[in-house]
């Protein structure tokens, strides 16, 4: 099965926004980032059910974000930074430095 | 009765990023940040229900986005842009300057 990965010119920021806009997605986001290779989804330590990964996996490559394929038995995802730089400039850079906020 | 307002320093990225995606938040953002004075909620032209636009109006000012006061029987609101580029540098502009998707 090949999954889908849209044309990131057909993508509407407030798409990329809402997809980002959650704390698993961001933190998969994060490490993807900072990854210099494409990673396992099972390498990504988020706590949420198989399920709710799979749904935030699905949201993060229909929006354009990420980019994934089969590698046997294992799925293999990176961040599409270069096709999402070009088409939003300045977007992903302030999104990941962003800071905590204050307890 | 006086709306809340929370301090950005208690906002996490990720709530302004949902926040901002949307279209009718973003346009409505983007509209603000256009008008060099606050605006009257009735003044945006947004085609939704008032229940919906009410909504929009709570999620933007709930996540730091814009400031609400009454004047009188209306609502004027602005973006608290200063603030937002003081917590998180450079987001702002970049989710502003995006371009529409090609159709």
């Amino acid at each position: 099965m090949v999954s889908y990965h849209p044309d990131l010119d057909r993508i509407p920021v407030e798409d990329v926004l809402a997809a980002l806009g959650n704390p698993v997605r961001l933190f998969i986001v994060r490490e993807l980032a900072s990854s210099a290779q494409p990673r396992t989804c099972g390498s990504l330590p988020v706590s949420v059910t198989k399920a709710t990964a799979t749904h935030h996996w699905r949201v993060l490559r229909e929006s354009g974000i990420t980019r994934e394929r089969r590698d046997g038995r294992t799925k293999v995802v990176e961040l599409r930074r270069a096709e999402l730089d070009e088409r939003f400039p300045g977007l992903l850079g302030p999104i990941l430095d962003a800071t905590a906020p204050r307890e």
